[in-house]
């Protein structure tokens, strides 16, 4: 490994190498892009044969500090530390953990919030449209960077479970074992309808600018809660939030008949929209769910999603949650028809749960026992001790 | 009847009626209302013994033109001319049809657009806050005022059933046959949570102006458009919008990997957005969904549903969508246990549709069987020819 750690904040201690310099990142939309930053994190030591590798893709609004029990930045844990950790299903003990953040995102890979070479201003708008295959070319560069030929693992949730597809359908030969969690061979028109409700939120908010508020040292804040408050919805059952909030009043006794927060699940999704745009920019926003809605495995296959996968010799676990309606069972169980159409290695569990999309996120000992069960016996055929 | 048509407008040529005049609408958060206008439309002829009325709730942004060709504001039809008309399942040369814009509304019935007659100024915020029971009690007046002793049946979707179910439970002498379709007996926890995203998506414009937008020659045609964007993915199912939309381009032949509209429901929602604010006012919809989130039957009967209905002569006929995650069958349900327990005279259907909550308002032969049915059924029953 020859990292190049540039640029390290105060807030932000990642290891961050600058990509994209002899060779350009060659984006589906036409652009060239480099030099790149990427931020990543990296937990456990690679072994001697670089076989122990772990790739942990994030979510939508998810970075590189996947573990651990202080994150640089929101002083919480790392968004994974249930699920990565010495001893965990994802034992740093055994494996070398690496966890990069998506190329235009807004937490140290270069994304449109950062400064664009030519111009010496934020980039903006003028940030090249990207995909979940651009995101995945980005990572590949870091891991040939690294000299891991075949990574043991990729997994991840959400739009991280799309890029393990992508990983698994670009560079199956890469790809020891895949395991997408709560994900999609492609995004729905309802998911493309959230999706688009959060952007026109954001870019409603007179102080969006046009998406230049950063040379106007503003920032559409009243817009990117909006739409983390629509988001946040989605992530959640409907059982989840009746358990958690039902029609319990918040820190009154009756009926104010105003629009104040009468009820907590309106205190609650408050919260989460003005916490989450102290650490989100609206732009990285806009770009990465455009993303997510342009990602359609199937239509860069003819149509064919088993065309993606002919010919693998990667290890599936796919994994659904009962009660997520934004990535519902039948989206994984399409994946699964299609590995099966190709006689893949694919196993499949719908994880009983009433806690919706956010459950591969939480303690769900079903989901653990899964993950566990598979990369231990996916080490085993590696030859890992 | 004794109508008194006022300030009749070109755009709603709306039978217009001052109530509230001799005795005040007590309100539900202590305000005496009055004098205020309730703007309605009839349709067909009130027999001689006045039996034959039916009252027709609409849902939070519908009005009260719920038949005929021509709407007067929007040029299109009524809003359930499918369901009400010369021989159709609400038979208007059977029955004198009733239908009242909601207390609060924007079409005509009084509302926070309107003017503060003490001080000469739109009521903006300063509208008391309203409740369902309180646009139930409006139209009682409007019902006492005709004349009419028992309504033959009080009917409505979404909005619309939850002043059914009040209205039979507040006066179930007056309620011959009940037929709320696609209700609750109280909101949600995830309900409120997507109307908290609308409020916060209109309160969030700043040409909402704290709500005093029309002195400011103002409206949150952004905020308004968003929180509508919002609201109409929840009226459709994944289903509906995957046959409709799917992932299909809007007039175009590949992404453009920007932040127009590129896929057909981008464009829709945009469409649903925009128009909407032409025919609704901001602040309206602000206490409209705050009515129905502080709708719980229950809590008003010492949170034990039967006993809203305990002891009713009343005919109900429950409906609801199969596809409908927005008011689940699992709510409908539960009314049906409850009128169960008090040996109430209660049917249940769920429509197996794939439409979703919007399944009322659209062509569905087998809501229109069950409609015709009940309401054939309970009017010879009654004995009405």
């Amino acid at each position: 490994m020859n990292e190049q750690p540039t640029s390290i904040r105060r807030e932000d201690p990642a290891k961050r190498i600058e990509l994209g310099l002899h060779e350009k990142l060659h984006l589906d939309c036409g652009v060239e892009l480099g030099p790149f930053t990427t931020a990543y994190q990296t937990y456990g030591a690679l072994n001697a044969d670089k076989s122990n590798a772990v790739l942990i893709c994030h979510a939508l609004t998810g970075d590189h500090y996947v573990a651990g029990d202080v994150h640089p930045m929101t002083g919480k844990g790392g968004w994974w530390t249930l699920m990565v950790g010495p001893g965990k299903p994802i034992d740093t003990d055994r494996y070398f953990v690496i966890c990069a953040n998506v190329l235009g995102g807004c937490h140290g890979t270069t994304g449109p919030k950062d400064i664009n070479p030519e111009t010496g201003d934020p980039y903006g708008l003028s940030f090249p449209g990207i995909t979940i295959g651009d995101m995945v070319r980005a990572q590949k560069q870091l891991i040939d960077h690294m000299g891991i030929e075949q990574l043991f693992l990729v997994i991840g949730g959400s739009m991280g479970a799309m890029q393990v597809l992508e990983w698994a359908a670009r560079y199956p030969e890469q790809v020891f074992a895949a395991c997408p969690i709560a994900g999609a061979a492609r995004h729905s028109a309802q998911n493309i309808a959230f999706h688009e409700v959060g952007r026109q939120a954001i870019m409603a908010d007179p102080d969006w600018h046009g998406g230049d508020y950063h040379r106007h040292d503003a920032a559409p804040r009243r817009g990117l809660s909006v739409a983390r408050m629509a988001a946040h919805i989605t992530y959640m059952s409907e059982a989840a939030l009746h358990r958690k909030f039902g029609r319990r009043l918040q820190n009154r006794d009756g009926l104010t008949y105003g629009f104040d927060a009468d009820f907590q699940v309106e205190s609650y999704l408050r919260h989460q929209g003005s916490t989450f745009v102290d650490r989100f920019d609206a732009n990285a926003y806009l770009y990465i769910t455009r993303a997510m809605d342009y990602f359609d495995l199937a239509a860069e296959h003819g149509d064919n999603l088993s065309a993606a996968f002919d010919g693998s010799a990667t290890r599936f676990c796919i994994v659904s949650f009962s009660s997520d309606w934004l990535f519902p069972t039948s989206e994984s169980r399409a994946v699964v028809h299609a590995l099966n159409a190709v006689a893949a290695n694919v196993s499949f569990v719908e994880v009983e749960s009433d806690k919706g999309h956010d459950a591969f996120l939480l303690d769900e000992p079903e989901l653990f026992g899964v993950l566990s069960g598979f990369i231990n016996g996916s080490a085993a055929i590696r030859g890992l001790r």
